[in-house]
């Protein structure tokens, strides 16, 4: 299956964002970061601060048509985006097995459950059953607000969605059951602490 | 840094391997599969089993440009590999974080350490630091023998090269030190029965 990028954006090379990011006055950088780049600058902090391994796995591309020049590098020339069938991060923590998705919205009020791929719900079910450490990680842009959306209480909304109750889950019930992040300078988003909170506070 | 694909293969499209797969007699299916093919069997068989939540990487690719035709799919025009800075393989088996690189060899004496790129064999040691279960799985093709090498024994080896010594390991080092593998009809490749052999061994 091919897709348009997903959630309908259009792909930004990473070089880009990055160049473009050198550019910007240091007292606003981090005005305008996506989630990505805050996650993979706190991914870069738990790596050389040997707190955890945790990465974002590359975007599934199906390649179609690869030219081999003479002495330089194969160049793709024909590709297309694929939907993903996991979670965008995981990893170790501890000898512990760390998956989550992360995902920004406009919304101020709730969070729209379109942003999550139904074969990535059946991924959490399947990582949770395996008693592995999974959950959503969601930015409301517009608030600056962070959470951490354990899995299973995002499953229990999902199944409302299919029941055929609202596609979304509310600001008021993701404070209900969620951790709250604060953004700090490092590390930026200290999801590991949230989780710490998350299994005291169930335990 | 872009590179030729990993170890100077060429690229082939995963579709274009399946649809020569089903062409092939079955009586001799087994003949010419792709190590990458016989652990996604096996990984299926796993997931679809509930025995554990184990998939490949995306092959990392670094996106130049797209064009977006009107009513159809993005199209990438211009891309290039990139060299992966972890292992191929992660995921989690009853809690725990398995993580690890499967190569291939036409060698039938050794295995050449050259297969594997330094910022893995880090990866890989930052891995068994934070207590996952990391390995390298090897397959000598022309002998058609599989090996679950555990990463600890791996990297002994990875350290006689740095300080000048063999740039191989031996087949009868790889004998001593890791759990072979019978190939068989499903799972293929049961190296998670493998890994309970070397945690009875070690423990």
């Amino acid at each position: 299956m091919t897709i348009r990028y997903p959630n309908g954006k259009k792909y930004v090379p990473v070089q880009q964002l990055e160049t473009g990011r050198k550019k910007t006055n240091p007292s606003f950088s981090n005005r305008g970061k996506t989630l990505e780049d805050e996650l993979n600058d706190t991914n870069e902090y738990y790596l050389s601060n040997n707190i955890a391994v945790i990465h974002k796995k590359p975007v599934p591309i199906q390649v179609v048509n690869v030219k081999y020049p003479a002495r330089s590098a194969a160049v793709i020339t024909e590709a297309y985006f694929r939907s993903p069938s996991t979670t965008d991060y995981n990893g170790v923590w501890n000898g512990k097995y760390i998956d989550f998705e992360a995902k920004e919205t406009k919304n101020r009020t709730s969070f729209p459950l379109q942003n999550i791929h139904e074969h990535q719900v059946e991924h959490m079910r399947k990582v949770s059953e395996q008693n592995g450490i999974t959950f959503l990680l969601v930015k409301f842009t517009v608030l600056d607000r962070y959470f951490v959306v354990p899995y299973e209480y995002f499953e229990k909304k999902w199944e409302r969605m299919i029941e055929g109750g609202r596609k979304s889950i509310t600001l008021s019930e993701i404070e209900e059951m969620s951790i709250e992040i604060e953004a700090r300078y490092n590390p930026r988003l200290d999801y590991l602490s949230a989780l710490k909170k998350l299994q005291n506070n169930f335990n």
